[in-house]
């Protein structure tokens, strides 16, 4: 397996990385191809796709052996359920699947071509083995039943942002972060008081949880 | 990159096997897991989806060489279009990516957990690497634009099958051999007269192009 390309985003901890693609579309990625398939033609007829499948690696989800089930976060962290049955990283090949946005296309840069997309759900610098057009006649099925992932869709909380922090900041920057925490960072089944603290775009972002949902504490430049 | 199982189904030739997964529902399949992954518990909760996607491996496209460039047989084959912008095999992994319907999953076969599928795509002892369960919410994008696809999209011809020909053959088999070959199997820009023939479930099918489309001209056991 031949890594193509990476993944170049705000996402510096795997905390605080949306669950699936498409969910925080609000998150630009750019992603930059290894010198091989720096080839204006490999990208010919791309731009007339309105999103792409990136398959990924799953980076810090090796392991030695099979573990047939898996806990996911969003039912609870205590039912198990088949690994087949879930899209999370510990399976038999670390291989992630996505669905973005494709925002630009530029040919041209000191770095060949590159592909600025929406919504990754990937840490900085994850690595890529390919990228393939979204086929809507194919792929997209929005009758197929979503078993028990149905349970836990549309989980989003609110987040409190006072004006006092967000000063100093682009609005664009404090839509993005509300928009990440929204999805709720923390495995929503754990309820504490602890300040968590998540990296992005070279800022450091201090959150509580409160029963009216997440508060913003502090952003800082890292 | 692991196997994790084999698709059997009655593809035994590249030529005749569907363009995409999806489009012949009719075509049957069964996956069969290697040992290590016969663990009836890591398929639990795979029985509350209609769709899985399948990653697989394009078995007989392995090549030595980038090519950035590919030549689709749906667009003529003599128009170059970049392989990132298609679904090509010939691709620097060679990782195909299809969703199927589950028709039925049985835990318990001498053969482990095997899973029944519909509209494979992919030939007879294709080697999988990986299943995961397709989750509508962010999936399936009915809006996505389909770039220079949209142009090839509903290409199918009719396909006469003469009842002294279908005499003796069971009713599901015309109807699954009338199905694989309204899509045409042979490049579309080709014209010719000649027989074609194809193997499929342990039969040969000759067939050949008329004005009218495809006329089989005869069924015969392998």
């Amino acid at each position: 397996m031949k890594i193509i390309a990476h993944i170049h985003n705000g996402f510096e901890t795997k905390f605080g990385v949306p669950r699936q693609g498409g969910i925080v579309n609000e998150v630009k990625s750019k992603i930059v191809f290894e010198k091989e398939y720096r080839v204006p033609e490999a990208f010919r007829g791309l731009e007339s796709f309105s999103h792409i499948w990136v398959l990924w690696k799953f980076d810090e989800a090796e392991r030695d052996e099979f573990s047939p089930t898996v806990r996911p976060p969003r039912l609870g962290g205590n039912k198990r359920v088949g690994v087949f049955a879930t899209r999370s990283p510990f399976r038999p090949n670390p291989i992630g699947l996505s669905v973005l946005k494709i925002e630009k296309l530029e040919l041209d840069t000191p770095d060949g071509p590159v592909l600025t997309v929406l919504g990754a759900d990937m840490k900085n610098g994850t690595p890529i083995y390919d990228i393939k057009p979204y086929l809507p006649e194919f792929d997209s099925i929005p009758e197929a039943s979503e078993g028990f992932a149905e349970k836990t869709r549309n989980h989003k909380i609110d987040v409190i942002f006072p004006d006092e922090i967000a000063t100093g900041l682009l609005e664009k920057d404090v839509e993005t972060i509300k928009a990440i925490l929204s999805h709720d960072p923390k495995p929503s089944y754990i309820h504490n008081e602890r300040v968590y603290g998540m990296a992005f775009d070279g800022k450091e972002i201090k959150f509580t949880y409160t029963d009216d949902g997440i508060t913003v504490l502090e952003v800082t430049s890292r």
